[in-house]
């Protein structure tokens, strides 16, 4: 930040690439102007000086000077000047930041009126002295709010009384006596709140504004939002300067935003509104009532064909669907802003498969156009609104997905109605942990209060659950079980449905409707054919793509030959993580309890064999459905004690039944073995690896299930491709005595090759896996445990604890166990990758904790050049994408580019 | 291990710096050859040859004609050949590992005896046809039993027979006839169990025992050994191949054992026994008494004097404590063995007080000759012996110590009286995971089954707590409540005394003395004074030295102003780790359940009012203890409800409550709570910085009372030094939180500066170490946590349910909790210590786990360069010394010598 540098650039200076420098509003001002297109004049304070200004608390030095250099030739080129009473330049001054961000201070107009000059704007105005009057009484209200806090609501009433006072409720209708009575009214509200006189000196004006812009940037709500979204809290925030146009000079004046398609559909037309004889801010108010922009051709024709061709012409320059602000002043069209516009996820795809037909993009850039959290959103069910339900009221979309059911209004009551078979929604004003078993136990979650990182709103997307927050228009009354909308009464039991995507709440029950998307990934619809839903076609063509373009491998993770089935249909090559332990429960609970309480070896064995042919059955199952493919299957994992009652539990009906004389022998011997089997933190004890080392035969018998099935199924003509996992390995030594007693059994059952290898979700497995690939013929990184284990974190206990807290702090920007944490797990990830093929260089590396489903993640797991990611049969085409993805980010070209 | 590797060496060609590849036998025979001593002549085969043959089930190429060849310059040098008839040369073949190693195949003597060449023995013997018999009888013996498994008892039955026969105990008494019919009978036995005749052909018989020694290496029992004791197991064993001597040619030949100086007390003298007309294996059998080596002055002045000069020569060459074997044939002195001999822990303090005395080494020497392992041994009570009480029996010293108490059978029961305030020594077969209750309660552990590495051994090692495996003489008949020895029968509620130390237990409550060494600590008897008890004096000669060569500090872990205190009279400089938690016990837990509970920010503001006060005292103890040291205090760490009932009691008591119709309404909230705070893995849950940050105020109380008591120390001129340690911190932005809260707490309490760190102790914050070290002043690692994350081991629950099991499969040698695994946990730690530094130069560095107690991980901590480590006030003299060992391992000139 030395004196020479740039602080100040002209709009014929800057381009769109320059979005860090100049922000994102003031690169894309500056790309238009050199795109010919009609932009009012004005420049750029860079976020640079911002950044300089909030370190030092002061202007940096050169800041002035640049402004001033920068003022004159904006006054030069209107030939008007800052301040002059008799010909007024008039200004905006704009915040605009690399990224948009809420809670910035963002626009204060007409900067450089004052008592003088008003009456020169009126001159300028033919005499218009009712609209210099009301610009002034703009500049105020703005400048009032935005740069010294004065409360807005009080300008609203003033303007509410002088309405009232003429019985109108258009400010149309306020004439120019009205108007500088109301100047004064909003002076005193000026001075009573601020202790000081409105500021005469224009150039103050401009100041002060700009000042308040880079103070903004440390707004309580911007630097919430920034953690929320994980922007840096050191970028900055740039300020633009801009000549005034007006769109209230009359009826030929107007303002209004447009998209060159629709965000919604991704259709393409004429999208946006138009509202005549107002400024920009009067659209956003909804003081009057917009038109629907294509009547512009009937107001203004010029303006509209200006319009349209200043439209095509951004698309095809920014290759996308831009969106727009402008103002017509006097018949004359100005482009206020503009940028790729968001869309929803359904138009993303349709917009990037169009813009491939229409030659703008490739399909590599199509398939960066789009993410797997679209898709994902696709993927739900959603509310046929072809009924057109009227939402009763409208909040965050914290959880994406489709929910009906009773409205409860405490957890407990929640959790009894389930049992009881009943589909509820839990409404409250915020959750707590307390509210967890009800959470569980809802088809969604509805609350008042909080956003997208309220505790409801951070355990929901943890548990995949339907969740709207911050629906702000209930009352929630929890002590008498209702809520209240605007005088509707919803009580316990009464259906409502919610939309944790748009974050709409109705009355009733909405039909829910599958989702076109996956029926396309089940093969119930066609994607390459003509006439296909034009989603439906745009998903075909980008995933085909996507497919085409990754380096990694997409596996599921599977308990079931059906589970498998589908996920292959989800266009799974393999089974990452086959769990056995599931296939211990139902009926076969009774051997696994024989098993466990088994007082001798051949109890212990007996329990064993009457499991083997059962376990043998489950893989047959699987490998058929993944003939050719290789299945992973891990060796039973959890502690045996969960096969167990529990024990609070049984202490209870232990101590109930010696208290009523009954007989409880049985029951005390199960106790008994419970308490023995007890553990404080079941997490790091007796599991895994060390069931099987401690448990003589336990491995044996589900190696030897493996190893017969496969031999079964090749016996039929199959290609089974087992693969044989141990959990929880930390130290070689552990997985090399697995190994000899594998291999032996493998050899026995002449089941041909089984590759053994071992999962790392132990942290010390990443930090000794040079030593661990010696015995290993594959890695799989348990994700979820490493990041237990790396973090200290029992997801069961801390996720609904104190997360949302955490978020709240900016401690992390999303749960780790959604996303992984590059930084520590997944610094072990890289130690475990690098040192392992180091040791190995044929070692195959996997993934198939949660996050190998997880958008970003993925991208992680393709940088580090892993041969696979594993995740539930849902996620496998989100995987699917976003390996492609991430493929594309780094392709030679793309670095170049 | 290419063909013209050398893998025979005559005695001459080697020395003592090559028993890696000679073994310790070879090498220290090689060595007195060198020095001119008289050593038969012999070869030793290299442990590289038996790596060769073990690898490929074969001799190396090669070996066999540099075995030839050697076997000709041997019997060149005797004038005598193998197996001929009229004049044999006879010899040992020995087994000789790196490391002595029980359960490896030892020595076959008189190998080249034959049918045939038993006379031409009897002839070189001066026609002793007795002794040539004898030897015969011997060889088939030995190498039935060491070569081919014949059992041992079936010699020596048939031997007792031929005794019994002449009716005499005594072999002496049995004539050359009687050994004739032996040898016949012994030939037969042989036949009888191997399927084949004693083999006649000399060199057979030593080829055969060469090879039996090369597969000795994996005995069983070496396996076990080599696993109890940490001993690679691809090292092999040399063979030694020696000319034999006898000690069995008439009343002036003999065999004896001696020590330089007393193994025992250290006191210098000759220490050793004799044995006329007798092979080394008799002194072993104890057939019959030996006579004190003193005695040989009487016999055979010229041997004796030669002995007494050899024995201070090797001591002189050594510079240590020898023990030797040796062997007069016919007046002639013979040395067969020599090595720096196992003395107790006493002796080892004393002897290298007294070398340095002698001149022979210095005291950095001095300082190596010892270790933390046998000064702890010191610092525990020990029996007094003076009244000579006779062991009933003798085990495995499992886990030293001196414990007193009756005799139980059962975990219950001795849980059940140690409540009612009994002391008590648990006595088992074996223990299982189901004794720890029995454990906890008990004194001690004995039992009669195992070593080591048993359950019980490995358990009471880790709880610090005496233990006696495998005093396999005890009859344990658990369901009677009693235990038998030869006769003598203790039952239930006898009291017998059991000594960890020498594995011995007495009948009867043996007196404990307090051990001399921790009254010098303590400063009860001086070290440096005329006339101090020699070992008091040796220590505290050593640690005076060591505290002078040691670049770590040594802190301690202390709750309480009197532990401070002693700690501080052991050597501490400071507190590593004040644990705050245990200040919320007691009469406090009231107030810590009203926190717990509040419901309101008053009601929480309240309890923690009413705590502050009484933590503030707390810390002015503390510091007025350790006043002009570092204090570093760690923020409360484990779960809240851990102050709460245990759930289970709690919900029987409920249960019960309601059966009976009572009111249990306040036991049901209390309930309520409990569950609502109940965690799966609290271990990983909600404690440490998380609780700071989810309850408003816990932390900013404890800050204020440290800093207030720091305040109040200062005020009446103190010089408190206070350190703020968080604790469980994983991510920087947690410890900038509770840091900038901090500062303005101790701002405001006017205390001063006191620097905050962190414990390193999840393993993110160690991968992540370089942005923490932005926020700390200091680190401190937690190993015991670090271990549990890094391993997934929860302590509370593997150490007792499965180390064993892994100790017993060598998956580690040590329990990891015991001594930091450095390929893992180490790891982390060295990562930690580099990148914390390279991002914070001045960052201190210490360590608070139990681990900063333990020598091997001292050295460690030395070796990453820590600045202190900081363990429990009895460990502080052990972590002091072995500080001092590190410091010469790693001095420049350790390093060049």
């Amino acid at each position: 930040m030395a004196a020479n540098d740039v602080y100040v650039y002209d709009f014929a200076e800057g381009n769109k690439d320059m979005a860090d420098l100049l922000g994102g509003k003031g690169a894309n001002l500056s790309e238009m102007t050199n795109l010919g297109l009609p932009v009012p004049p004005g420049f750029t304070i860079t976020t640079e000086a911002c950044r300089a200004y909030l370190a030092t608390g002061r202007e940096p030095d050169g800041l002035r000077e640049e402004v001033d250099a920068h003022l004159r030739a904006l006054e030069e080129a209107r030939g008007k000047r800052l301040g002059d009473a008799a010909d007024p330049l008039l200004v905006s001054v704009r915040s605009g930041a690399r990224f948009s961000m809420p809670g910035m201070m963002e626009t204060v107009l007409n900067v450089g009126l004052n008592d003088a000059s008003v009456a020169g704007l009126a001159a300028q105005a033919g005499g218009d002295e009712r609209f210099a009057w009301d610009s002034y009484r703009r500049l105020i209200q703005m400048f009032g709010k935005t740069v010294c806090d004065v409360p807005s609501e009080e300008f609203e009433h003033a303007l509410d009384d002088a309405k009232r006072a003429r019985n109108t409720t258009n400010d149309l209708d306020l004439d120019a006596a009205d108007l500088r009575a109301l100047v004064d009214t909003y002076k005193k509200l000026f001075a009573k709140h601020t202790g000081r006189e409105f500021p005469q000196d224009a150039r103050e004006q401009m100041d002060l504004a700009i000042l308040a812009v880079f103070q903004s940037w440390n707004a309580e709500r911007a630097i919430l939002y920034r953690r929320q979204e994980r922007i840096p809290a050191d970028l900055g925030t740039a300020v633009n300067v801009v000549a005034m146009v007006f769109g209230n000079l009359g009826p030929d004046s107007g303002t209004g935003v447009a998209f060159t398609r629709d965000p919604a559909s991704g259709h393409q037309g004429i999208y946006g509104d138009y509202l005549a004889n107002a400024q920009g801010e009067d659209v956003v108010a909804g003081i009057r009532n917009t038109i629907p922009l294509q009547e512009l051709e009937r107001l203004d024709k010029r303006s509209y064909d200006e319009l349209l061709g200043i439209m095509s012409k951004l698309e095809s320059h920014y290759l996308d669907l831009c969106d727009i602000e402008f103002t017509i002043e006097q018949g004359k069209l100005w482009m206020l802003q503009t940028r790729v516009g968001k869309r929803t996820a359904a138009a993303a795809f349709i917009i990037a498969g169009q813009l491939v037909d229409e030659g703008l993009i490739d399909l590599d850039e199509a398939v960066m156009r789009v993410n797997g959290e679209q898709l994902g959103q696709l993927m739900f069910p959603r509310f046929d609104l072809s009924g057109d339900p009227k939402p009763l009221a409208r909040g965050v979309g914290a959880s994406p997905g489709a929910a009906v059911g009773k409205a409860v209004f405490g957890a407990p009551r929640a959790a009894e109605l389930a049992r009881a078979g009943e589909q509820v929604i839990l409404v409250r004003r915020e959750t707590n942990p307390d509210d967890l078993a009800g959470m569980i136990a809802a088809q969604g979650i509805l609350t008042s209060r909080g956003g997208k990182t309220s505790h409801a709103a951070v355990v929901a997307r943890g548990m995949g659950k339907t969740c709207v927050s911050g629906a702000d228009a209930l009352e929630v009354d929890t002590r008498n079980g209702k809520f209240t909308v605007d005088g509707t009464v919803i009580r316990e039991g009464d259906v409502i449905s919610i939309d944790g995507t748009t974050g709409k709440v109705y009355v009733g029950a909405v039909p829910v409707q599958p989702s076109e998307v996956v029926r396309y990934f089940e093969g119930d619809v066609a994607g390459d054919q003509e006439g296909a839903d034009p989603l439906v076609s745009a998903v075909h063509r980008i995933m085909s793509h996507a497919d085409s373009l990754r380096q990694l491998r997409v596996r599921t993770n599977a308990d079931t030959g059906q589970d498998a089935a589908r996920a292959r249909r989800f266009g799974a090559e393999g089974i990452g993580l086959c769990r056995t332990e599931h296939m211990f429960l139902g009926d076969r609970r009774e051997l696994v309890e024989r098993l466990i309480l088994a007082r001798t070896d051949g109890e212990r064995q007996d329990a064993l064999d009457a499991l083997l042919p059962l376990q043998r059955a489950d893989f047959v199952e699987i490998f058929e459905a993944m003939d050719g493919l290789p299945v992973t299957v891990r060796l039973i994992d959890p502690p045996l004690h969960e096969f167990l009652p529990p024990l609070e539990e049984l202490a209870v009906s232990v101590a109930v039944a010696r208290e009523r004389g009954e007989d409880a022998a049985k029951a005390e011997a199960l106790l008994a073995a419970v308490r023995r089997m007890h553990e404080q933190n079941p997490m790091l004890g007796l599991r895994g690896v060390r069931l099987g080392l401690v448990i003589p035969g336990l491995f044996a018998m589900q190696v030897r299930a493996i190893a017969e099935a496969a031999a079964e199924c090749a016996g039929r003509g199959g290609n089974p491709l087992p693969e044989i996992m141990v959990p929880l390995v930390g130290a070689v030594q552990e997985l090399e005595t697995v190994r000899a007693e594998a291999e032996r059994i493998v050899a026995d059952a002449g089941a041909g090759a089984v590759s053994i290898g071992t999962m790392i979700e132990v942290p010390r497995a990443a930090l000794t896996s040079g030593q661990i690939a010696e015995a290993a013929e594959f890695f799989s990184f348990g994700t979820n445990d490493l990041t237990q284990m790396a973090w200290g974190f029992s997801r069961d206990d801390v996720e609904g604890a104190f997360f949302w807290r955490y978020i709240e702090l900016g401690i992390f920007g999303i749960s780790p166990f959604e996303s992984l944490d590059r930084d520590g797990v997944g610094r072990l990830v890289r130690i475990a990758a690098d040192e392992g093929r180091a040791a190995r260089p044929d070692l195959k590396l996997g993934v198939c904790g949660e996050h190998g489903g997880d958008p970003e993640s993925v991208h992680f797991f393709h940088e580090v050049g892993l041969d696979y990611v594993s995740c539930s049969p849902f996620r496998v085409p989100i995987a699917r994408l976003e390996a492609g993805r991430a493929a594309v980010e780094t392709a030679p070209s793309a670095a170049a580019g």
